[in-house]
């Protein structure tokens, strides 16, 4: 069927009246069902997915299904695996799922087999990951590299910021320790304090962008290249020249080999990646370098084995019992049906510190748009705006709104079942797994709270005003057995495909990013208004005036 | 006027009119007003606001000024700066702007000078940093401490680590360097990375919570005094007992010195603070410690006069000129009568990384509330939801969504003029400062794009619907003429004094949050049921499962 008119499809039609009675029933009479928890629960890949605090009962979900097949989901699914052009506004697959394919494994796009070249990658991450890890790569005055800093921004940052900060415990423990850091603000706030910290001689840059014009991430290298070349050449360290350091303190990562070269990455530090990996799906390749530095290359495949498994879950479980399926029909019912506009993620589990800010990217920057395949503009909402923070924390800053304020949010809880296991002094481990407990304890009382409102407790009369919970909040929880390599690849997995059954549904491109072209190309127009001190006449008052503020107080710091 | 019928009053209903013509008028049409950019922008305290690019007009401000008066805000902001019991629903004042008072004030509540009091408390202060600084402040084994850590969350936290991530590069050239850490989440997550890499003899830890009974605060305080006395204690260090760990390992910052000498903590290095401070506007005193033992004690007063600064232009100008009045009303017109029910907080400055999860409590926890002083539930919208990122790496993650998503969003830029001037190297000035240009370019570009939308750029025929952007969405400009500690102080106040203006339009009480204490309620509980292996029983089906699911685990992981 033409996909712009989803909503006029029949499954859509009897959804949006199902959904007016549904609108006027709380979540507590649902509960009145004592299998519900059982009848919304699916497990997958370590993971558990407990749907049962959404807003909807057994039919809801089966006219949700209905939706999904008049929308051609399974036939979705298999394009994408596949290889097909799914990202029709680029003419290209999206092929983040072929580079967790074992290497056993055989996919031929456009004529050619991809999964050696994906291999061939891994191996050479391997090998560079190696010479860290035995002191071998060493900075141009011989002394094993100790810092490495990632310049990159976007997809060639949260990716690799998050997992690493997630699996920092997953050290391999004979490895030569190399600590890991993030530049990515254009601004160089971080990069400055690197700058002031760090030794030049044991401090290794890694220039990750997928294009390798991104204007934020060149600038940063810049000031980094040329803050080693004045103090290991310029200050003339003995037998130090720039090809030395160029060779020893820079490794490229991206799809364009003759611009790393051209920047002056030596070929033997290049790590290619390929078009058809979007650069938000991106850190299972070459852009997940920092991750394999931090936790090896072992675990690393792990990371790729856990998603795979959710990849294969994708595949060949049915539509009702499909993890990523569920999780977006979910999500549909919430915007779409019952106008829920914003979308909290609240990890119980501080290691998931950056996993909010990972999941804003992937949803908003695939699903953040209006225009069908074939142009149209869509009459109906796509992706919510979705936020969040670890959830312990958001308790004592946001929940207040979830619990007493005027609009309606739907949560994600994530949590794992098990931890702190390993940890070695038996009284540390007893009050860690102690201020465990109290974690999960807080993460389901919460949702709890949020589902049945007022009547959580049982307290005689009625409470003020002021002290009322509505409750009725929508809630997800997702559960991992423990927090792993593999555990942590499926929780990727599970909400990248989440995002491709939404924009499946919604008829819209997920892989591509046309909202973020137009922005770059004024801002470079407007850097040379600034610099070049004029030009600012044809601009808009507001815009105007900006600048002129800022040559103001350039005069004025002048002086 | 009764204000929970605020939405019946005069000023609102001519504003509902104005606003059906307003939704129709894209904000490229208002720009044809020359005059816009200086109309819509003001200053105060070394901060400008351009409100020009929201989509409202001359006529739309003189409405939302007399809506302003209707719901008495001038008598509102009086009685905030004069100490009544704003905070009604816990019947006392609500006092930050005491906190930042000059020693030669006079501030007189319920009978009593509240001024001499702050005061000593900053000389208190003053005194713990200076001893910290000179090295004078040793831990049990002589050793000067290094490392501090702050146990606290929410208000006790962000505050904190909001102003000391933008304030570091303020360090007072000649003290003694203190590394300043935190650790917020209940479930030990960043305490045990610190556990495992600081030295016991050369940390400190500051436990900082109102109420002294936070529980997330003292579960990570046990497991820090359990790390320091068996390290330092019962590992038998010659001559350390535990009365001095905790004398010299300690200081606790709460409004109950009873709960804090029970704790252990030393009567000297007690911070007291008052009842009418709430736990988010709480860094002017006590709670702010890190900062000061970051950016010393003469930055730290700069902050606090640049409050002052602020609270003084709040109480005396105009309506019409006053920069939080004006920021609330431009909040409240896009809330209640434009349905933008999302608000992005996009600093274009690295330095204010976490100044947007500091922006999400102080909003979302003082308004995120439906019931008016009198306890009705109101009938319009309140607190939007709230969320940001810096602006240069969002524009990398999920500015998709604000240039091509279907919901609207309204956006706050935020940017110093001026940066980099005191970087010492002049090569690397060099680069930063293009950097910083860079910056500025990119952020006055996206608030014109987001404005203009397609019209941004000249560009012969139609684009393609994928390329195509809508523009209209609203945005705010403020611009600090530098990042200071007096710059700072100012933007925050300003935002803390538009949450105000718009709980007094609202009618509800920004300064209690009944919405958060039942959930402690609960996990309470919760956190029994896990621990005792019984009483689940009575729990809904969800919650059941889940702790079901805890216990599984248990089980297997023993075997």
């Amino acid at each position: 069927m033409n996909q712009a008119t989803i909503d006029r499809s029949a499954a859509w039609t009897r959804l949006a009246e199902h959904a007016e009675e549904m609108r006027r029933r709380h979540l507590r009479e649902l509960f009145t069902d004592a299998s519900r928890g059982e009848v919304f629960t699916r497990q997958a890949a370590g993971l558990t997915l407990d749907l049962s605090k959404q807003r909807w009962n057994g039919q809801t979900l089966e006219l949700l299904l209905s939706l999904a097949r008049e929308a051609g989901v399974p036939e979705g699914i298999r394009a994408l695996l596949s290889g097909e052009h799914v990202n029709v506004s680029e003419d290209r697959p999206a092929l983040h799922t072929a580079l967790r394919l074992p290497p056993e494994a055989s996919l031929v796009v456009d004529g050619e087999d991809v999964v050696p070249g994906v291999h061939e990658t891994l191996d050479r991450m391997a090998t560079m990951v190696e010479r860290f890890h035995t002191r071998q790569w060493r900075g141009a005055t011989g002394r094993p590299i100790h810092d490495v800093v990632n310049l990159g921004v976007g997809g060639s940052d949260l990716g690799p910021l998050m997992v690493t900060h997630a699996l920092a415990d997953c050290r391999p423990r004979d490895a030569h320790h190399v600590d890991v850091h993030f530049a990515s603000t254009m601004d160089g706030s971080q990069l400055v304090d690197y700058l002031a910290r760090f030794n030049p001689e044991t401090t290794l840059f890694v220039i990750s962008s997928k294009s390798f014009t991104t204007i934020d991430t060149l600038s940063n290298a810049r000031t980094a290249r040329d803050w080693l070349l004045a103090r290991l050449v310029e200050d003339g360290i003995q037998g130090v020249d720039e090809e030395m350091v160029m060779r020893q303190h820079f490794i490229g990562v991206s799809a364009k080999p003759d611009k790393m070269s051209e920047w002056g990455i030596a070929e033997s530090n290049q790590l290619l990646f390929w078009e058809w990996v979007g650069g938000r799906y991106s850190l299972w390749g070459g852009i997940g370098l920092p991750i394999a530095l931090v936790i090896g290359m072992a675990h690393f495949r792990d990371l790729l084995a856990g998603a795979h498994a959710m990849d294969r879950h994708f595949e060949q479980a049915a539509l009702g019992d499909n993890l990523p399926v569920l999780l977006a029909l979910a999500g549909i019912w919430n915007v779409n049906f019952l106008d829920i506009r914003a979308h909290s993620i609240l990890p119980y589990d501080g290691r998931l510190e950056y996993f909010a800010a990972y999941l804003e990217q992937l949803e908003m920057e695939s699903n953040g748009k209006s225009a069908t395949h074939d142009g149209h503009q869509v009459s109906y909402s796509t992706c919510p705006v979705l936020w969040g923070q670890l959830g312990p924390n958001a308790q004592h800053a946001f929940y207040q709104l979830l619990h007493q304020g005027t609009q309606p949010v739907v949560c994600d809880f994530i949590a794992p079942l098990r931890r702190y296991d390993d940890v070695e002094d038996a009284a540390t481990r007893d009050h860690l797994k102690a201020q465990h407990r109290l974690t999960l304890a807080n993460c389901f009382a919460q949702s709890r709270l949020l589902m049945l409102g007022d009547d959580a407790i049982d307290e005689p009369g009625e409470r003020p005003g002021h002290k009322r919970y509505r409750g009725n909040q929508p809630t997800t929880t997702l559960l991992l057995d423990r927090l792993t390599p593999a555990t942590l690849g499926a929780l990727i997995a599970l909400y990248e495909h989440k995002v491709f059954v939404q924009a499946t549904i919604w008829g819209i491109n997920s892989f591509d990013q046309w909202g973020v072209e137009l922005g770059k190309q004024i801002a470079g127009e407007t850097e040379r208004i600034l610099a070049e001190h004029r030009g600012h006449e044809a601009m808009d008052a507001s815009t105007r005036a900006l600048i002129e503020a800022v040559w103001r107080m350039e005069k004025e710091s002048d002086r």
